[in-house]
């Protein structure tokens, strides 16, 4: 791109370019964002800015449950087509958030065992949207986040589902180990994947209250939430790649689980 | 883009790009690809083009293979990013492909029965690589492609497939439903994917020989493949959306064919 610029003062380096749907980009956009209720994501602001009505505005933010990343003002100008950013730019969830306990909930109105997938900081979005699709088709009663480190419920995630993002809830929480401590206080069991699991896909009971952990893409489960699991299950690997991508590990999980609760 | 071009005498309209890495553009990069031996998966020819030399490159090229798409000029000029084109763009197999027997000799090595997957009209890149790497996983001997209105091996599917195109064994076939046939002669069931089917997908043997049929993703699979199979197998659908993506229904269905080979 600088190539094209060579001897021409140009105002910004990028070309012409679309919003991605779910931003929005200003004070004002948040401003009435953040009015109208709508879930904010994550709110971007420009590092090193010190306008104290825009450290007003990211607090605002963080107090209904957005991630605040300060971001580098090159970076920001990048994420914005019309460059009118004013130190700020915001991703607007697809669909409001669950918590916790409307999850365990929803399986308890069902009478049924809960059936939960946490995925522990996946990046790529469309990971996260067939695992929702996958969990909706398998019956799942939830999703579980990470409000850091992860993926939220972009545009693309939302289109990726093909549709599961109206019907699966998703909670966002703050600390998966912590939401791990949370859902075993309810009795339900945790189960790790990982190629050094002890326990085998096809031994694992996945009949009583159980939540399946998707680790990241590159690094698999974090330490801490691995160390949390009750077992760490191991999908049998036949041939000469070592990992499965991360939305298909679920698909074979969940409907394990959909084979034994029939059963 | 346009934007910055304004008052300038533009010799295309479109904005400088790379050329994907797995085209070729040019009647002489063609010819070379053809002498080196590579593996030509589609050649654009522009429509209307009556040159006789390139009418010889293109019959040349479907002789070694590849499947020649009459192509609109201007789409022709999309796709190359210097518009140096001569009428004639290709693209070039990110690995070669094996035939049925291949795959068939493959299993009788390993003293296994057979499992392939065999792609019915696939169009998304990401699906197909994803297959690949769930096949490779899960220990099957092959999958199969049709040779027109499907993806083929592009540089995408390559990369999806996190490095098992070059482990896996892919066909590419003129007409499914006739490999279907040469299948069946060699003692290989045919299950077949569909929301309608008549066979529980646990209560489907996947212990013999077995290829799994995966259907286009809008359309599932096509009337005449459908009619081919042995079994028409249902995933349990338990929530508010009718279907799975093409890669999980593959990942679910290997996986138990893994469990009762195991079991």
């Amino acid at each position: 791109m600088n190539e094209k610029r060579q001897g021409r003062p140009a105002r910004r380096p990028e070309p012409a370019r679309e919003l991605a749907e779910d931003m929005i980009e200003g004070r004002n956009a948040l401003t009435e964002a953040l009015k109208s209720g709508r879930t904010i994501d994550k709110v971007f602001v420009a590092e090193g800015e010190t306008d104290k009505a825009l450290a007003r505005l990211a607090a605002q933010a963080k107090e209904a449950g957005a991630v605040v990343v300060p971001t580098d003002r090159r970076k920001l100008d990048q994420m914005s087509p019309t460059g009118a950013h004013q130190g700020v730019m915001a991703q607007v969830a697809a669909h409001e958030y669950a918590t916790l306990e409307d999850i365990l909930r929803r399986a308890a109105d069902r009478g049924e065992a809960p059936l939960l997938v946490l995925c522990d900081e996946l990046s790529d979005p469309h990971n996260l949207g067939a695992i929702l699709r996958t969990a909706e088709c398998a019956g799942a009663h939830g999703v579980v986040i990470p409000k850091r480190r992860s993926v939220g419920l972009t545009a693309v995630v939302s289109k990726t589902s093909a549709g599961a993002v109206e019907y699966m809830p998703v909670a966002r929480v703050g600390n998966m180990a912590t939401a791990i401590r949370e859902l075993k206080e309810n009795g339900v069991w945790v189960f790790g994947t990982a190629a050094d699991g002890n326990t085998d896909l096809y031994h694992a009971d996945l009949k009583g209250p159980a939540a399946i952990v998707i680790g990241n893409e590159g690094q698999g489960m974090s330490r801490l939430v691995a160390e949390s699991c009750d077992f760490r299950v191991s999908i049998p690997m036949k041939g000469r790649i070592s990992s499965l991508n991360a939305s298909a590990a679920a698909a074979i999980l969940l409907y394990e689980a959909v084979r034994q609760r029939n059963g």
